[in-house]
């Protein structure tokens, strides 16, 4: 009943990072040099990338989510035998998580609690609230959005996804209770959403998807949440909500114009929480290409699909 | 096919809550007076009871947590033959909801983020953390232990939930990967958890149960969070821990002293996070109490056992 054993090779770094080595070992896979190899497990840039691989190479594993460097640099088309995947998808809980939390600080009121010196329970009563029973819109159904709805689901929230097509989102840890709307069907949402959470691409048709006519139609209660782009929020009438009270708060890890200039009012609203993009830091993402490496390492071994496979005539 | 309705009086609000009326419907019951009912909502005070209920009522829902009013009050007593039941548990999903806030906020440099006035990413960077691929202990299996594991599963956090028994935890929601030992093997878990989040009830025993020995073995990243009684944790030692760096961080629902006077250490720490007992609001409880009514009233329609059912002999 012995298998022969899958191995994998790790490049370029030398030695290669423990957690990567942990990662394919833990799927069950066996290390190897690259001569050996049926796949490649590639942590370093695209300059760096071998010309030629091996004839038993089978599979690339990228470490980047966005591919652009590797096609510009002829990686992919070099290599048309092999299948490439990228790490689309594997940086995407840390966001969730990030938008989670400011969403959990909105509402329970953190900020004055933390510009507090004296108990006054009282007065803090009324402002504490929970997402427990209460709607959550989250614009954009890719990775994070897929990412942040199974954290939000014990929680009690029930949550609208809006997404291009308005095909119900499905995934892991995704209940069939989510509620998928077609972003042209937007309009529809904003006087009976509790919260929003903005995870869309920016795109032409993005900029300014929240402005003005938005704000105004959400609840006094309200919070916004954005851990996408600035661009999809006008950044005056946001300004202008939140100095009126016309919204509960906003939490944003990502601003226009970014970085945020010092002496910008969004730094002392009381309603408003700025983390300068940080919602994905440098040290969190080897962690995170690892349990990427993993999984993918354990469908290779299994011949299931792969995540994240890169089409090459697709471009990423 | 028809089944006979089953009825559910409320009282003594006239009008009862909307919520509560909303519940008993939307479980399948009808309303109808005390005179008809085979279970009575109670959602005022021990001292309004009636001294005697029709011979029709089998059940009796209480609005409380904790029953020594009804227990001082008689009720229970007086009707021998009608099942009671309690609120135990509904009231504390908010709690937990609370405690992974500040556990988040914590983790993700909240306080700091707060006080800033620029940029400044870089400076960041290093100081934002995740619960993915990290360790939470909870100490206290009750209520608010059970309703916050189900929270934590989705962001990745490996658990150990602390009970008296060590006999595995479980509920809704929880997955047998949650690890359980004996509050006696506690000892352990300090130098190897990430972040412990305290939900034990306050007695002899637990009093200090976090004092400068458990304080000094946990890791500099390591963010303590409080949501049970303040006696549980060592103030002193606490200041000390957090004023030298030897802990990450506090996040206190609750004090000791409580409530905590101006001027005390913990309002001006950077690391504390100090919320006024503030994670179970007035206006959240008539929603949690009709959630639980829903569920209870399910369950008395199908013939399941209740929630939370009151042992007349053991006194809760």
């Amino acid at each position: 009943m012995n298998r022969p054993a899958v191995t994998i090779a790790i490049g370029p770094a030398d030695p290669p990072p423990t957690l990567i080595e942990k990662a394919v070992v833990g799927a069950g896979a066996t290390l190897s040099d690259l001569g050996e190899a049926r796949g490649l497990i590639w942590a370093g840039d695209a300059g760096e990338f071998p010309d030629e691989l091996p004839a038993g190479v089978e599979w690339v594993q990228l470490p980047a989510a966005g591919v652009e460097d590797w096609f510009a640099a002829g990686v992919i088309a070099r290599h048309p035998g092999v299948r490439f995947t990228s790490a689309a998808g594997a940086f995407a809980a840390s966001v969730a998580e990030h938008a989670l939390m400011l969403l959990l600080a909105g509402v329970r009121y953190l900020p004055e609690h933390l510009r507090a010196s004296d108990w006054r329970q009282q007065d803090f009563f009324p402002h504490v609230g929970t997402l427990r029973g209460k709607t959550v819109t989250i614009v954009g159904a890719g990775g994070i959005g897929r990412a942040l709805i199974p954290m939000l689901v014990p929680l009690g929230a029930h949550i609208i996804a809006v997404n291009r097509s308005g095909r119900p989102v499905t995934g892991p840890g995704i209940p069939s209770s989510v509620e998928t709307i077609s972003a042209d069907h937007l309009g529809r949402v904003w006087p009976h959403t509790d919260h929003v959470v903005i995870a869309a691409p920016a795109t032409p048709a993005t900029r300014h998807l929240v402005g003005a006519d938005e704000l105004a139609r959400l609840k006094p209660s309200s919070w916004i949440i954005n851990v996408a782009r600035g661009s999809l929020i006008d950044t005056d009438a946001l300004v202008a909500a939140l100095a009126s009270g016309a919204i509960g708060g906003a939490g944003l890890d990502v601003t226009y114009p970014e970085p945020l200039p010092a002496g910008h009012p969004l730094w002392s609203l009381p309603n408003a929480i700025v983390t300068p993009h940080d919602s994905n830091p440098p040290q969190l993402r080897l962690a995170a290409f690892a349990d990427h490496v993993e999984a993918n390492v354990s469908r290779f071994l299994e011949g299931r699909p792969l995540l994240a496979p890169i089409d090459p005539a697709r471009g990423y």
